[in-house]
């Protein structure tokens, strides 16, 4: 079962910061629809991101995981009482199959081992550099539409 | 000197394209300030594309370059009377300092002969791939914010 994590740092809490701080994730129409101790999913709609062929624009393929990616360590440094940011360095994205509908984003929680080095690394030098993974979801369950890698750097 | 394209392919015409055809490129309120035989050049303002720092979020700062390589592909197309559409198959990039003003991507064409041979396929097998790079510039013009590479296919 997953667990749910504290309030501020819930689905709704998740999509409330995104949406002050990050005014692309609102014209985008993302929220946050699972944010627990194993995963954070979002979603999007297809109207405001849809390109040319009528199937989801790659900017928005590409944006969706780094969010879902930026929200987990959003999470985990809440989750932590860790006052930091956190930003990209870099970004892979291999796409497989088109989307033609709601874009859902997943990224899961990585190892607790790796977690608990990363915020050690981050309270003892002020910075921390993490890998995440996300997937977009495509038509079959084991077959994901595109396959997102990011690296980031939380810096206190 | 830069040789200029035809009125369809103006830098005015790819911006009404892209505005009609994908929302977001309206949302982040891009426009193409630059389209010649030699470069493509979008820019799209902080304030709709800034993140929780105030400077440019990572989602915006993939969209513009894939959207630059996009370009130039469909202005290639549109010179060579070829009907066809691209989508993108692999994006890479990497973010080397925060942007802090307007975003200004430039993907410069490849060179003549393998625009002629990506052409030559596509009319042969109905399908080709290029890899096109891209930068967001940064505030010294030899060292970019970011460095986009995209892979691209093109189906007829």
């Amino acid at each position: 079962m997953s667990q749910l994590v504290p309030e501020s740092t819930s689905a709704r809490g998740l999509t409330a910061f995104l949406h002050e701080q990050i005014p692309f994730s609102r014209a985008m129409e993302m929220r946050a629809v699972e944010n627990t101790a194993h995963r954070l999913v979002l979603e999007a709609p297809l109207p405001p991101n849809r390109n040319h062929l009528g199937t989801a624009f790659g900017g928005s393929l590409q944006a969706l995981p780094t969010l879902a990616c930026y929200g987990v360590l959003w999470t985990l440094l809440r989750e932590a009482k860790v006052e930091g940011h956190v930003v990209v360095k870099r970004a892979h994205a291999t796409f497989h199959e088109p989307v033609a509908g709601t874009l859902r984003a997943t990224c899961h929680r990585p190892p607790a081992t790796e977690v608990h080095d990363f915020l050690a690394a981050l309270k003892r030098h002020g910075k921390a550099r993490m890998e995440l993974h996300a997937v977009v979801e495509g038509t079959a369950p084991s077959k994901p539409a595109v396959k997102f890698t990011g690296t980031f750097v939380a810096v206190t």
